[in-house]
């Protein structure tokens, strides 16, 4: 564990596949994509970690937004196999968009929201057959607390008070640890957001805690921070070097710190594309979500709602 | 009374000037800028106009959006009089920017909303002696029923129980009935939004009756609808010719509504340069509403908070 | 004919279909979409109907931006047919995207070119074989002569000069003369484009005798002149009331024309959801148009190039 | 000299401060900005420092988007001061803005061009007296070589040849060496845009060799490249610990050349807010390129211009 900021559950767990009493780990390879499933089980592994007990679902492949179309249909699907199963059968869902669509790295969220069949305000207008088939789903991108003066978990709340959905699904844009995850991963987890997390930092967690619904949260990583890349620049040298014993020691986190704070925390690492990149996975995942919602619709019906 | 859309109440009263019983017309000229107080007095006035009671403040000159220096910095100075006039004098606001972020004449609101000073999250930051001179502003723009799935009002309406503003005020883009109207004319009204009107067709109104608070709104006209002008060239002619003695006979009201409806009504006509025009209002009405909102603070402070 | 404004050759031929001498017409109906072939065959046909030359193939259908996955892979195969047999066999091609990416119903061709298969500078790089397969393609949309300083014909002048490609493709939006068209009909004509057409009102053609090479204009109506609807409202109407014989004299000339001034020529109508339209249109047509010059690639290998 | 990528002349001098035999170092400070004057005199220390015989003026302070309203004037008028003192006193000025507008970091010359008072096609138009105070100016953001397929050194020969500018003005989005010159340096040159350099790294560079005309360049960082912070992060500890004597022995040189490769050339690292400060940045270029290119027209008859 080495401490470093990172939304991923699988990069917390690094090198202890496992090997960690009350988290199962279990993952396959499908082709070019890997599947991680971790379950973190008892409050135990969950303080271990940092991490809330639940369920995280990691999709990896080398390159989200620009896979060939077999592996873009595979993750579709997986995507919305693993939303599916943590969704309740039935029952409304208000998907929210977290970030700032003002900030490249961090607009997945209301880019995702963009693209969603909104049900919820058509169903008294459709035919009796097809009210059956639809689920009903609101959606929301709401902006940022700079941008709005509100914290979105209390926004949401006075939303949900309303619109009463039976789960609330959150997208968001992550930071990683490593920079070849970016734009790589899909985490998908029942546990919702954490304070502290995503590219704009969230002040307040969002879950069944802050929103009295379940809560689930699908995220991308789109940004390491640059302070990361240094300390771990540095961290790799002291290891090659013996320079010290033991890279947790005092000594050695305190020349760590000094190399972090050399880098001002706002400065983060993205690939060049990122403009590109944040809409070919804001379309891959909407597309899950939208099969994951809509799951009596076929295909073909899916799209006359979306584009006809 | 031609029975045309419009949102516009200077547009509603047309020819009668003042001639009405329980409406007020007070018209001056400053320069090039005009500025228009009507106020509907009664519910008798209500009825024939088909506006609510209260106070429209209409400001016009040729072009908002490509006005001098001097004209700029008297329009700015107006609005911000206008709705200064009409904000209770302290408490909480919050602002909704209205209508389609995606759909160009329909952003208006959206594009203001963006250019506002938030401060409802800043006061805990703050030295006690700035506190007592920022008013705390939050601000959203929510998106369409189309988008969201959910009514604008009714989310609005959740949002309010949370933050408790003392007023909201509405930013929306307008219908107008003459294309001169189209980025020339701002109005200003205590009245709220009502149902049906903006570019976007509200189905519901934003007001005290739906919100429970003050409901300011701001509009600027950005489009005509297509069958408007239709109609209007056609009852042009049919006056000049004598064709029919009276335009509002069950005849002429027969084939002006079969001229009007051979236009969809979602043609809607606007200047070529209605992407720029919008973004240059919304400079204008920002500046306006962020001096009428912290008028407390003085031109370099506030631009220190929203720049600096 | 009745002298409006339009740039499709179908609608300057109106009811005259094929009983004009030197002029074939050609239609068929497939589905939903019907394609009309026009040929132009003489001098004296070009100035009747103030054309070029030479052949208009024309496609429509309902709604080219929300069309069922049916009739859309049938519009691409048809817009990449149309394309392909005006282009030359082998050779270089530029596409140049006209008008202006700030005003949404002029951005159609900058929208296409963005989403082009762009070739020219790649062929150094790959396998022999494929660079037998791959046509190269450049492309540039250089923005209007507001924004510029310089003509589009003469920029494109100078550029030809140095990529010498063996024909030109461009892609503008259009203005129609009835409001039904928009969106709805794409034109494809290797006559290029005319002075003082399309939304931008190009001041100077594009076409073999200013640029010295082969133009094919590809392009789709995305606004009405406000102008236009007026005139015709009046026009219909004094037909239908026989109000004066001829609809072509100079009394109902003077008439029409004031009726016409009346509305800024500025003023453009268009259906409230054209930002989405033209994004989604410049989908088909890049899709037609990346087919149509790289018609030795097959899709999956078009799709890797593209997104891979 | 550390062999890190910049484009600032600023950051190849590094410490070496006026000690460089052929290169004059002049810097004032103005408040918080200061102003480097660097000229390289001749071919040899050109050599020494990878860069051009000519002169480099670079400005500097705390914020560039966010400086308060005094800063933000004075470094308008430095910008323009540099700029007017390097153009020709009269004639044609052609404004190239290099980059990817779809690439945010790399979109700064693109958002200039956008800001600047175009007038090469105005002037025969133009009363006899205002064509002798308006400079004929034109400009072009063509679009990197990956998007049209044509190298911008070609694309701007072809243009230069018809349009015949007596300069060139080319604005770029650089790289830096420290992260702590993003958007807060301008640096502008009369050596034009070297081969490699910039955001997009231009293949070939644009001056008086490839285009025939004078070239001022005028760009400001955007990026550090991540192996930069890692490289850098790295050689401040071995320093630290005098791991190696040397920094620049071959062993050294090739650990942090494993350092820098392990981290993808293609991972920029930029502020989060980086999308709002290429848009102010833009501002403050442009105000400060349109006083220099309409050096003989007030303040007020340029705002006309631009904006009424």
């Amino acid at each position: 564990m080495r401490g470093f900021r990172t939304d991923l559950a699988m990069e917390s767990i690094g090198d202890n596949n496992g090997h960690l009493d009350g988290v199962l780990v279990d993952r396959q390879q499908m082709g070019e994509i890997s599947r991680t499933r971790i379950v973190i089980e008892d409050h135990h592994a969950a303080q271990v970690l940092s991490r809330p007990v639940g369920e995280y679902i990691t999709l990896s492949c080398e390159n989200l937004s620009r896979c060939d179309t077999n592996n873009r249909k595979r993750l579709v699907q997986l995507v919305a196999q693993a939303v599916r199963a943590m969704l309740p059968k039935d029952g409304q869902v208000l998907v929210v968009g977290l970030g700032n669509r003002n900030v490249t790295a961090d607009a997945l969220g209301t880019r995702v929201v963009e693209r969603l069949l909104v049900t919820r305000h058509l169903r008294e207008a459709l035919a009796d057959e097809l009210v059956g088939k639809l689920r009903g789903v609101s959606a929301i991108a709401p902006g940022v607390l700079g941008v709005t003066g509100i914290e979105t978990a209390e926004l949401c709340r006075g939303l949900i008070e309303h619109v009463k959905p039976d789960a609330v699904i959150a997208i968001d844009a992550l930071a990683a640890y490593e920079s070849a995850r970016i734009c790589t991963t899909v985490q998908i987890t029942d546990t919702g957001i954490e304070p502290g997390s995503g590219v704009g930092n969230h002040r307040l967690g969002l879950n069944r805690d802050t929103l009295g619904v379940k809560v689930i949260a699908v995220g991308v990583p789109m940004v390491v921070y640059a302070s990361t890349i240094a300390r771990d620049a540095v961290t790799n040298l002291m290891e090659d070097y013996g320079l010290m014993q033991d890279t947790t020691s005092p000594a050695a986190e305190l020349l760590l710190k000094k190399v972090s704070e050399s880098y001002l925390g706002e400065m983060v690492v993205t690939p060049r594309e990122i403009d590109e990149m944040v809409l070919s996975v804001a379309d891959l995942l909407s597309e899950g979500l939208n099969r994951a919602l809509q799951s009596k619709l076929d295909a073909e019906t899916l799209h006359t709602f979306l584009h006809g």
